[in-house]
């Protein structure tokens, strides 16, 4: 049976959501990263993905200068570096240095990888679309690299950015 | 570490997926529903959902014509039915009754609940945006209704349609 309520309240249904981090070069060279739950795959050929980031976000301004980003793919051992990534802002934090997460060089655009993700995808800003108080980015994959040690995602789990790995329940 | 990699390679690491199933009413007064892996919440003011269908999809038109729809989110127990929308094609199929999925009438859309989801979200058609071979669409959530019995949310965990409900690790 249904009950209804208030979009809040049956927004706490959407868990676990799956959370990753977009990465974007600043004009002074510093890699600034968001950590993001609103995000799906959005084609397949060309190859895909979008997110929705909130229109007051330092990473907006950050994302559109740079016309390139990463998606990372966080996994469950690197849950304190997303949510400092998710809860500070890049306005008055070099959130990538403070972390201390290792990173290396992307291999197609002027960015970084997270060497420990689950998996990067490495993409050029393909559009906009704005939706609300969020705007929707859309980006076309141009690389792509994968973790062979295989970790798990990490995923929001309850409000208040409790985050952890799942597991399936079918055998 | 990272290796470079496809991305039909890379995009295997994005399980577990959530699923929506996407419901819209047509001219005939049949009501449509769509399985959709490529979705998220794109606002909270107003309140906003997106997905991602592919540009060959039945649906398209269906969901185009009636402006409104309704996003369920399945529960574990509805894999069946939950595959079967995302398999077969409205075209040739009248995929509700077939499944013999128990529905009940929105409250502000014309279009139907399913009874035993873990959630619905009524939506009006606010814009729609393409993307490759997808289009996105936006709808602003007029509704919402959850399930009181709080079943776990149906999952993608592998290729293949391969569903299942999940379970957090952390204690």
């Amino acid at each position: 049976m249904q009950r209804a309520t208030s979009f809040n309240e049956a927004l706490l249904k959407k868990y676990p959501e799956q959370v990753v981090i977009v990465l974007a070069k600043e004009e002074s060279g510093r890699v600034n990263p968001v950590t993001i739950g609103w995000t799906m795959f959005t084609s397949h050929v060309p190859p895909m993905m979008a997110f929705s980031l909130g229109k007051q976000r330092y990473s907006i301004g950050v994302i559109r200068k740079a016309g390139e980003f990463v998606i990372a793919f966080p996994s469950e051992a690197q849950e304190k570096e997303t949510l400092l990534f998710g809860t500070k802002s890049g306005r008055n934090t070099d959130k990538l240095a403070e972390s201390g997460i290792a990173t290396c060089p992307a291999t197609v655009v002027d960015c970084l990888l997270l060497t420990d993700a689950v998996a990067n995808f490495e993409c050029r800003l393909a559009g906009e679309f704005k939706t609300g108080d969020h705007v929707i980015f859309a980006g076309e994959v141009v690389a792509a690299h994968v973790n062979p040690d295989s970790p798990g995602r990490l995923y929001t789990v309850g409000k208040g950015y409790i985050m952890s790995g799942i597991s399936i329940k079918k055998a």
